[in-house]
């Protein structure tokens, strides 16, 4: 079983994927402008670093402000570089005002099923 | 922005992925042995049918007994066929004494941003 998502990890030694998953929650007067931010966060990080290999936003059915993203990078080093990028400073930045809370769940892998 | 994940659904008409999210708590005593049949059935489940898309498997860090399955699955139907395989069956009867609870979290995508 390997990743999908390998064309950014062959380029590296072989190390764990960071996985994690973020459970947001946001006002719900600011939504529409928090996903603006997220998803152009999300598409510039994925088309620009190598290294962010996933990251899967979704909202909670029926509690729409209640936003989960699997976030999985090639490993530490591209987490590090990620949240120093300027468009994650932006979504960091402009977004602040509009996350009422966020917790950062740090994960262990278990097994990264995905489609080749 | 397309998932990496798109040769399943290539074949089909254009639908939204289903993704859900699994919050388990597993006895630690059958932690290795409920691991085992959830590795079996991921590898399973990847190969054998072109609708699971993902299926990542993680523990959160520091208690190995809380897992966290990301599911993607191709479409609603794609899903009900999943879980009348024999395979997701076993995992199922297989597991039923070793998970001490289970919630199932619907989600709405809001951008599913993975490596091409």
């Amino acid at each position: 079983m390997t990743s999908a998502c390998t064309s950014a990890k062959s380029a590296r030694p072989p190390s764990q994927p960071l996985v994690r998953l973020a459970e947001l929650e946001i006002d719900p007067a600011q939504l529409e402008s928090y996903k603006a931010f997220l998803r152009e966060e999300i598409a510039t990080s994925i088309r620009v670093e190598p290294g962010v290999l996933n990251l899967y936003a979704v909202a909670v059915k029926g509690q729409p402000a209640q936003i989960r993203i699997f976030e999985m990078y090639a490993d530490t080093a591209a987490y590090e570089a990620h949240v120093q990028t300027p468009h994650f400073l932006k979504y960091k930045t402009g977004t602040q005002d509009m996350v009422k809370s966020l917790r950062l769940v740090e994960t262990d892998p278990v097994l990264l099923g995905a489609k080749k």
